[in-house]
């Protein structure tokens, strides 16, 4: 039972944030889709809870001997996402189509599914597999906190008002920051991938052995200020930097900066969750593609950290390394620090030390989301939510500002096509030992 | 002095019917752009005061000698339609992207302008230019109070939950209808355009002669029963009655029916802005393209009207032939009656007469949208309202059951691309004589 | 049998030209497909003679009593190009991939159906009813000579190599033209159409009444040197100028000049059937399309004429104003003339008179390509020819330097869609009389 | 001199096995460009040929104290294919409107060079950075002797006539061939890439290590036998099978079985280059994208091969394990034997060993094509080769009947995008051991 009374905390807790992401703003603000890729806070808000209605209590209630009955039919269709196992599902690039239901009705469906939810855990005993699904939809949650903020970003961005969601929080003074070194790591016979102790998603394991040849891992992320320079020295024009797809891509959206930039007469601006303000040179760059981050590398005579060389330096600098399961004390900018915006690396970080591999910007490898060796989904519909994404996508590492704290671990792979620019991803560089 | 009263008068009535179109909408609901072509009504209630901000406000408050200051700057772009002589605007497919400024800031804007405008009108002496601004953006204002309907009905028919706009009102039980029959015309030289009377378009003008064959017009409306004989007897599966481009939109599009009709196990049903309900044969039928219309013709043996054979005979079926501009007192079936669709011929119209020449369903003639000879468009901005949008669309006639009633005339021009099928457009059939 | 005689001589002819404009070019000239707008060569060369075994041997052999058997099968197929009532095509951007059958072989098809043809029409009485269709195929077969050399042209164009397929003709030595005067016509009741004296398509009929106001017509057509002003005083980049369609063209597709300029240091050249060579101003602008012309008249202060303008005066004009049917007497820069581009007019036409209403360049109208009152098509697939294009085309009247001199008149009715640029469009300008 | 001595000896015989594989072509046929991902053969037999001219002679003419002077200037624009270091290009998808140069043309461009090049390898002495060019242009000449052959391939399947390329050769008499059978590998320390004896280009090394975990490979390529029970168990119809991506293609494309096959009356035929015959169950399938290996595999319960996983069995299955530089020697279905057309493994291929590893059909590995630790692309233009198409592409390994027998060893890495289907690509199953 002490499980059950750990999840039963967890589902209370990580529910209120969610809602919590979603106070100030307006029933208007929660519509909008403001490309195919992103969707309107009110389908997340409404879509995670028709994970747990869905996958938890449409089995554990009559498991505990009580009836199911959907809240409401047609969510059932509305609010899957992409679960062919499941049924039908509203198409994605529809989903701002929906003013009804409406932000109050979806408020309700989310209380109403807590309480049933809630209830249960109070007051039956799940079974283990039931716990095990409703842990997955507290980490699936976690996982839509993050793109209720990046979608919520893109959405405002593109209202010429350039709303702001929260106020905005003073960028870090600067002093210069230091030059970027280089730790080595000897390489050898490593692993990659989850340990099996505490929660992880399916794609994080089996663990495998990996043997890595020496190599060096960058002390920090890239800062905006080194981006900077790699544009000023024309790095958006020539061609030689740059993989062939990449430069089509450059070439065709007219790439001049990371997205979120723009040119103003006094410097480059950014576009934040607090409103626009100037770039910073000091912290971290994000909201740039792999097709840049890795042009980015190849300009600074470097290249982009594998997967394993990744994770074998980020096993190291955990709290505990001995036991991955141990999450949420990490240190680093995360979702609950409520800056929602990269910051410097924190003084700490000297110059013998690995500083933000967790926080702050998701970090671009060079490794294209594939299954490990052994991978096998999990059967039913469940075991469409990790696997059938292993193509056409680059992993990244080590979470962002708009992370949950507890959400992230050494093993965690993100995936997102090499276009992509709209979640906080930035760069760490790596070089041959 | 009387004009300007009779304009005042007719400004508050105006905007106030707007206003009540839109009541009883969530903030939401009037926030979605379901496709292009179509926008929010939040966008639509704002453009239509940005039109008298703009073209009456900004010229007629310092020619009064007071101060003209914007209700909020950014307005002017976002609220731009297409007015490349005002200046930059939001681009027409992110309209749907604008929670900000929600819906009571946009009725405050429309508040203060009606303040600004109806002050001035009450309190000083416009000049006849100004004045005719005035009447344009009324009957400006007209045309958006129709597109609230067509695009809000296009957004509700896109959500799954198929949500009624008002309460459907019951369609009419069904005798059968007798046949269309077919008035003789004898033709020879009459005139097409406004003759200046009353308000106009300048796309109306200036009147000219034409010369007409003799010719024969249907006294009806083409009703869904007599589509639904097309619709079986393979009317859209057989490419010997469509235009070239026709037949390659109907297979690339997959049309097997009008617009919003969907085929239930029990019949066609037909989702209207009182909800989805059963197809009834008597109403006319509407949510054809000039494609769809023009295959009808071809399959019934007959044609669609010339601009010129629809005009000559609605003049004459007008309540004051020889005054065009007395309009609103003509019969049909318009936007205040408050029936939003299309109804069964009335039973006053015998074999004899042209019945539902206003009203109901706009009637797609077999006129491209051209300029009449003599044309010239307002200088300025305002005269980008009409005519550079004379190209790659077809003249639609007669209003329909959305259309304002006092905003129709004989003269009167609607366009759109021969596929487009949201707005309520109808079939009209002509023979040669 | 007097016709019968003259038709199998006019086969002779039209066929004979055909094969000669091929002549000189390489069968690898003869396979391009440079656009899905454009054919192949050998595929013009092909479907010209699929129409005369399709549309004359087939039907009239047997009524001889004598055996049909097509040349290849599968050429039925591949030849048709867009008679739905036939049978199933090749499709259109699927053309330029046909290497077999090789281009010898299409000449053997040619010189098996002249054989056959001609044969027939030596030996047998062929009804009229095939002896019109006969007429019809060498018509056709000269619409599809003026595109062999216009696809062609395009073709080369695109060849970096820039290839002339005829020795280049020199440019008239330029004295300044003097400017356009404006011939005034009374207007009153006219008609259009053809009268149904020698052969016409079906489209150019049936002659009806129509109404003219008073109208001016341009002397001549619009020089190069008169458009490069326009482009001089920014036409391309003034949004007031164009309509709202051409103007988002003019953008996408980056235009800046006519088709086949192009800005060399020494200033514009243009592309030719005789090779690349400077801009001539006295010569007759071609290739711009219906969005470029109305621009250009807008800015010039005039507009283009109707059809029913131009045809009022192009009849005037004729030879023989009485009688149609004697085609190919009229003066004008036609393909027979070889020179293959337009040219200034002629000394004779003094300021009094309509200069090059015939050949050097289609004209473009502000008339839609629609059908004419009572306009019936032919039975069978033969009526596909015309009337299924009725829709998203605009007319050009008078013929170009690539039409053979016999195949104008002034009824005759050429369409296109409004951005098409590859055909010798050029402008003549209308003024309000 | 000896090296210089063999790569002169091996020049000629590549150059001359391409031409002797255009023989019997028409100019026509080696015009066509059927789809974007494809070439004209006559661009082929240029493109190589200007390799030559630009990375060769160029520079070893004047090293050689010759002057150097290119055959035709424009041809190094037209023959260009993405070296954006030597300068422009002509575009890609415009490479089958190139009617000029003419085929004769090309083939004496080809002469030329071979005479020039010749003769400096014969009288002159070359420097090792020039030989090694030689030599990267006799592997890149034989990467297009593929290429014209897939090309080709894709070309005439879009005939209607679907003409045959060389005699078809008798498909195997079919027993029915064993059930795979898979072969144990312990796993363990390995290595990937070339070691550097021998040709090998760039993307093959650096040689570095990997750990395998324990597996065991397939013992010979899917049959078409087995596809067709994937497919007969509605393998296309369940989305549980695919990846998210591979299904949105399936359904986009109307994927129903590999490319080339098509469903007859009498079962499924295939388009061969030696015309199209009755699928033949004992030949290895091929023509399919990788989205259907990886579905295939699903469905049989197995997984496709890494890289690694592959190579290591390779390199145990080569002539020669410790010097993979003495190719040409291996068994194997390969371009020289005229076959063109995947075969059944051979009798010899018993239970106990793997089959088919080179030649017959490229096999699919579950590898993303990305550079290998330490990758570094060569200076200067010829660094364009392989690095920057390093994202998006899977990689295959094996070659095919269309391979040069000489052409392929363990360490080779071909790389194709997931849903390529016109090269020679089949499939290996691989468990996890």
């Amino acid at each position: 039972m002490q499980r059950q009374g750990e999840l039963l905390q967890a589902f209370r807790a990580v529910r209120g944030q969610t809602t919590a992401l979603a106070a100030g703003l307006s029933a208007e603000d929660c519509m909008v889709q403001s490309m195919t890729d992103a969707s309107p806070v009110k389908w997340h808000l409404a879509h995670v809870t028709w994970f747990f209605e869905t996958f938890v209590l449409e089995r554990a209630l009559p498991a505990a001997g009580r009836a199911f009955r959907p809240f409401c039919q047609p969510f059932r269709v509305l609010f899957n996402s992409y679960y062919l196992g499941v049924g039908p599902m509203h198409p994605r690039p529809e989903r701002g189509v929906l003013s009804r239901p409406g932000l109050e009705e979806v408020l309700e469906y989310r209380r109403a599914v807590d309480e049933q939810l809630g209830g249960l855990l109070e007051t039956a005993q799940l079974c283990a597999a039931h716990l095990d699904l409703v842990e997955l939809g507290l980490h699936h949650e976690q996982q839509h906190q993050e793109l209720i903020l990046t979608d919520l970003k893109h959405h405002f961005s593109r209202n010429p008002l350039l709303p702001a969601y929260r106020a905005p929080c003073a960028p870090a003074a600067g002093a210069g920051l230091p030059d970027i070194g280089f730790i080595a790591y000897a390489g050898g016979r490593s692993h990659l991938g989850h340990d099996g102790r505490g929660f992880a998603f399916d794609n994080e394991g089996p663990r495998h052995g990996v043997w890595l040849e020496p190599f060096a891992l960058g002390t920090r992320l890239v800062s905006n200020g080194e981006y900077l320079r790699f544009m000023a020295e024309e790095g958006y024009r020539r061609p030689e930097l740059w993989l062939s797809d990449a430069w089509d891509t450059v070439r065709r959206e007219g790439w001049q900066a990371p997205l979120y930039w723009r040119r103003a007469e006094d410097g480059w601006r950014v576009f934040t969750l607090g409103g626009e303000r100037p770039v910073e040179p000091n912290e971290a760059l994000c909201h740039v593609s792999y097709y840049e981050a890795e042009a980015y590398a190849r300009w600074a005579g470097a290249r982009l950290p594998s997967e394993a060389q990744w994770e074998h330096a980020a096993r190291a600098a955990w709290p505990n390394p001995a036991g991955e399961g141990v999450a949420g004390t990490q240190a680093g900018n995360f979702l609950e620090d409520g800056h929602f915006h990269p910051r410097p690396p924190q003084a700490g970080a000297g110059p013998g030390a690995v500083a933000q591999l967790f926080g702050d910007a998701w970090e671009w490898t060079q490794s294209a989301y594939l299954p490990y060796p052994g991978y096998r989904p999990a059967a039913g519909a469940v075991g469409e939510y990790n696997g059938k994404f292993m193509i056409n996508q680059m992993v990244l590492r080590g979470g962002s500002c708009a992370t949950p704290r507890s959400h992230i671990r050494p093993s965690y792979r993100n995936f997102f096509p090499p276009a992509a620019r709209w979640q906080f991803s930035g760069i760490r560089l790596v070089r041959d030992g």
